[in-house]
C-alpha cells in the first residue's frame, strides 16, 4: 500500500500496486477538481471518495490498471489527474478457462500457529459448534407458518429450563413443494437443505418438520439415518394420528423437549482453533474493500489457515475474473479443474438466463467506486488471503478438509450465507462498504467497514473499522490480528456481535437453479 | 356425478361422466379384494381411498377416461375390478398447442346475480381490499433482519392507537441483492413485487424498506410517482442521516405512523360483490379434489363471475394437460393466444432446466390416487367454473378484468399465493385433499377439504368440507352456495379462518425464473 498524502486532513489516495496508472481518493465527501496532492498531482474533475483518479495519462484503449491487474480499457483519453468513472473503463473478457495454468503456483506452507483456542460445543462427530442451537428442519415451506408458530412457544416454554442451549430457529425455506426432481440443478437445493441440518451450531440433533405430500420427502433431509431413526426425527403434520391443529404443535414441542435436553447436556469446552469454519463474504462492496477490509480479512484468513482452520471464500462472480490469480494456487490439478468446473457452469448458468457477470456489481457498489466486475473480482479475492486452495465445494457441498476452500455461491449476500451455513460454516466474517444490516440465526457473523466514516456512523451495527488502514491509523496486519482475536472471542460466545445484539438475522434463501413445477 | 352405492357403509364409487371407464373409490381406509358392489362390480385387487377402480376391461393400450377424458394408457389389461395405479397407466403427450381450437365455445353469459355485497375498504383507485393492513414493501433481502425488528415494534406501540387498522406486516422476500437485471425473467419478481405493493388490502399507503445499494432500487417498486413523491415513501438505511440503528428504527417508526394514521380513516362499507378479486388454487390434490372441493369451488366461482367479480385461477402445470378444454372458453383470439403463450413459455422454462409437466405430480398426489399430471390437471381445472376467461396474465401482472382470469403461476402452493396477491387478489380459496396448514397474511385464505375425514381431523384449519358431496350428504350445488357466502362473510371480517385465527401464515416466495448473481 502507498497512500500519498501531505499534512492530516490533507487531500489522500491510495495505489496498491507499483504497476497501477489509477488511484482511490480516500477523503471522506471526495475532492474537488483543482485539488492539488503533496506530489504536485492536481485533480482535473472532482472525484467522489472511493472512486479513482489517473495518476498518469491513458491513452485511449490502454489498460486502466488497479490491483496490478487490468480492470478495463480507457474508452477516452484519460489525463492525469482525472476521474476514472465506470463509464470510461470499457468492461475486458473474462480470463479464459482454456487456459489457467492450474497449480502452479502453489504457496509454501506458512509457520503453523499453534496455542490458539476457543471454547466451542464439541460434537459426535468431531466437528465444534460456535453456538449450541436447536434448528428445526422444514421439508417444504407449506409448514413453515405452523413452524413460526411453535418456535415462540418452544423458547417461552421449554428454552429457560435448558441454560446451555442459546436459541431455538425454524429453518424455513421457500422450496419442497413443486420443484422437477429430475432436474439435474435440483441437486442444490436438495443438498443445501440436508447439509443444513448438519451444521455443527445444531449439535446433531436434527428434528425435521414436513407436510407428508410434498415432493422433498422429510426423510431426504437424514439421507444418513436408517429409516427407523429418520422417523423419530419426523414430525409430519399429514400424519393422520394427528387431530386438531394443537396435536401437530405439541408433537413438536415434545420431540423439540428431547432434543433440548440432549444438547443441554452440552458445554462449552477449550477447542484448538483448527475447529473453526470460518466463511467470508463480501457486501455493498466499495472500492476500498480491495484496500482496507478485504486485504485485513485475507490477513485473518491466512492467520486462521495456519492455526489449522478452515476458511471459505465464496461468491462465484466476484471470483471469476480474479480466477487466474487463484488457480495457480490450487493445491492439486484436481482442486484446480473443480474451480474451472464451478466457474464455467456458473458462465452456462447465467448465459442460458440472458445474463453475464456484468449483472455484478450492484448500483452501491459503483457509487462506491466499483467501474465494474473485474476491479469488485479483484478486491473481493484479496479476502482469500495467500493459502493454497485446499478444496473447492459446489452450492452447497459440505466441507470436508481443513484449510483455504472456495465454496462457489452466488453473490448475493444472504444466498451465499445459506450456502456457506450449508458447507459447515459456524462464523462469517463480512466485510461492508456501503454497509448491510446483514446477521445469520445460525452462526454469528462479524461485520467489518471498509471505511470509518461508515464504522461511525453505523457503531451499533458494525463490530470492526477497517476503514483505519486507508487513512494509515492502522495496517493490514494490526487490523489482520484484531479480527483474528475478535473471531476467536465471537466463536467463543465472549463476544456478541452487533447482529447478534439486536437479533437482526436473514432468513435462509435457497439457490435454486431448477425450475419450479 | 354418479355415486353407486348400496345402504349407507356399503362400497361406494363415483364416476363423473359417462364415458369413464374407471371410477375413483370413496370408502374411508379403501376397499378390499373381493369387495362387491350392488351393481356387482367386484374388486379383483385392493384399492385404496381415492383410487381407481377399473369398471371395464381395459385393453392394453387403450385409454384410461376419468372426466370424459383419456388421463393415460393401459400399460397391461386392466380387467374390470382391477386397481388402476399410477404404475398401470403410461402418460400421454400433452395436448399440441399449435392445433387448438381458440374462443370457439365461448360460454354465453349466465343471469347476473344482484344484491350480493360484502363489508369492503373501499381505494382511490376504485378497488376495494377485504383487510385493512400497512404492508412494508422491501426492496432487498438485506433489510429483512431490520424490518422483523421493526414490525412487532409497531404493532406493539403505534397499532393500538389506529382500531381501524388490521395488521402491520413485513413483505420480505430472497430478491433484489445480486440479480441479473438484464435477463428476460427477471421482469417477474421485479413486477411482481410492485404489484404486491399495490394490494388492494393495502390501502395504497405505501411504505418501502431498502438499503441503498442494491441491484433492486426501492423506487423501482414506486414506478407510477414521481422522484418527490416515491421518496417520501422510502426508508433507505444506508442513508448518510442515520447515526446508529436506532436511528434507522424510528425512521421506519415514523414513516408507518403517518400510514398508520392514513389507514384508520378507512371505514369498512358495503360494497357489490363485483369488488371481489378471489385467487382459487389446489394443494396437497388427490382424487377427490376433482370430484369434490373443485367443483364446489367452480360452482361459487361461476356465482363470483355472475355477481361481477374477478376470480383467478392459476398453476400452469396443473391447467397444462387440461388447455384443450380451456381455450375454447377464452373471451377472444388475444385472450386464447396469451393463454397458449403462458403454455409455451412454462414448457420452455421447464425444457431449459431438464424437467417437463411429470415433475408434479408429488408424492402426496398419488398416495390420494391421482395417477398422474393429466388426472391432476383434469381435476385442478374444475374449479375455474363454466365462465369465459376475460383475461390471461403472465406471472406477477395485474388484473385489469373483471370475470374469470387465468393468471399464470407455477402449481407450488406458496409461489402461487405470492403471485395471485401480486394480480390482486384479496381472497384466496384453497382445496386441499391431503391437507396443508397454508396461511397468506396479506389476505385470509379460506381452506375447502376434498374429504370428510380430512375435514373432521382437522376440523380445526378446514373451513368447509366438500366431502359431503362423495357421500352424497349434499350436492356440488350446495357446497357451492355455502362457498359462496362463506368468502362474502370472510371478505367482511365477519367470519375469520383459521389459518388467520391460529395466525399460521406463509412467508411471500418470489418466482424468479432469471439467474442469481
Amino acid at each position: 500500500m502507498n497512500p500519498t498524502t501531505g499534512a492530516a486532513g490533507k487531500p489522500l489516495r491510495i495505489t496498491l500496486d507499483s504497476r497501477d496508472n489509477v488511484a482511490v481518493v480516500v477523503n471522506s465527501g471526495g475532492l474537488p477538481a483543482g485539488t492539488v496532492f503533496d506530489d504536485g498531482l492536481v485533480l482535473v474533475d472532482a472525484v467522489p471518495q472511493g472512486h479513482k483518479v489517473a495518476i498518469v495519462d491513458i491513452a485511449q484503449g490502454d489498460g486502466v490498471i488497479r490491483y496490478g491487474e487490468i480492470i478495463g480499457y480507457a474508452v477516452t483519453p484519460l489525463r492525469r489527474g482525472s476521474w476514472v468513472s465506470e463509464f470510461t473503463v470499457a468492461l475486458p473478457a473474462p480470463p479464459s478457462l482454456d487456459r489457467l495454468s492450474i497449480a502452479t503456483r502453489v504457496p509454501p506452507p506458512q509457520t503453523p500457529l499453534e496455542g490458539y483456542t476457543f471454547l466451542g460445543f464439541r460434537n459426535a462427530d468431531g466437528s465444534a459448534g460456535t453456538r449450541n442451537i436447536l434448528g428445526i428442519s422444514t421439508s417444504v415451506q407449506c409448514v413453515a407458518g405452523v413452524v413460526d408458530y411453535v418456535v415462540p412457544l418452544i423458547k417461552e416454554r421449554l428454552l429457560p429450563r435448558y441454560p446451555n442451549v442459546d436459541d431455538v430457529i425454524g429453518l424455513n425455506h421457500a422450496f419442497g413443494c413443486g420443484f422437477a426432481a429430475n432436474a439435474p440443478a435440483a441437486a442444490v437445493p436438495v443438498r443445501t437443505l440436508q447439509n443444513l441440518a448438519r451444521n455443527p451450531n445444531f449439535g446433531g440433533e436434527v428434528l425435521v418438520v414436513g407436510l407428508g405430500c410434498e415432493k422433498l420427502q422429510p426423510e431426504q433431509l437424514l439421507p444418513g439415518l436408517a429409516a427407523a431413526a429418520a422417523e423419530r426425527n419426523i414430525v409430519r403434520l399429514q400424519d393422520e394420528r394427528f387431530v386438531g391443529f394443537k396435536a401437530m404443535v405439541d408433537a413438536i414441542i415434545d420431540r423439540a423437549d428431547a432434543r433440548l435436553a440432549a444438547l443441554d447436556q452440552r458445554r462449552r469446552e477449550s477447542c484448538p482453533a483448527s475447529d473453526l469454519v470460518v466463511g467470508v463474504q463480501c457486501g455493498g462492496s466499495d472500492a476500498f474493500s480491495g484496500v482496507t477490509a478485504n486485504p485485513a480479512l485475507g490477513f485473518a484468513s491466512d492467520l486462521l489457515v495456519r492455526a489449522g482452520a478452515t476458511v471459505m471464500f465464496s461468491e462465484v462472480t466476484e471470483v471469476r475474473d480474479a480466477v487466474h490469480l487463484l488457480a495457480p494456487r490450487a493445491v492439486n490439478e484436481d482442486v484446480g479443474r473443480a474451480l474451472v468446473r464451478e466457474m464455467a457452469w456458473y458462465d452456462q448458468y447465467l448465459a442460458a438466463g440472458g445474463a453475464d457477470r456484468s449483472a455484478n456489481p450492484t448500483p452501491g457498489n459503483k457509487a462506491g467506486g466499483l467501474a465494474n466486475v473485474v476491479e469488485k473480482a479483484l478486491g473481493s479475492a484479496i479476502k482469500s488471503g495467500t493459502s493454497p486452495i485446499a478444496q473447492v465445494l459446489a452450492p452447497g457441498e459440505r466441507a470436508t478438509t481443513k484449510g483455504l476452500i472456495f465454496a462457489a455461491t452466488p453473490a448475493s449476500d444472504f444466498v451465499c450465507g445459506t450456502l456457506q451455513l450449508a458447507s459447515g460454516m459456524t462464523l462469517q466474517v463480512f466485510t461492508t462498504g456501503r454497509g448491510t444490516p446483514y446477521g445469520l440465526a445460525a452462526a454469528p457473523v462479524v461485520k467489518v467497514a471498509t471505511r470509518s466514516d461508515l464504522a461511525a456512523r453505523w457503531h451499533d451495527l458494525i463490530d470492526l473499522d477497517a476503514g483505519r488502514i486507508a487513512t494509515g491509523d492502522a495496517t493490514v496486519e494490526e487490523v489482520g490480528w484484531e479480527l483474528f482475536r475478535m473471531i476467536l472471542e465471537v466463536a467463543s460466545g465472549t463476544k456478541r456481535p452487533w447482529s447478534d445484539q439486536w437479533g437482526l438475522h436473514n432468513a435462509l434463501a435457497l439457490f435454486n437453479p431448477a425450475p419450479v413445477t
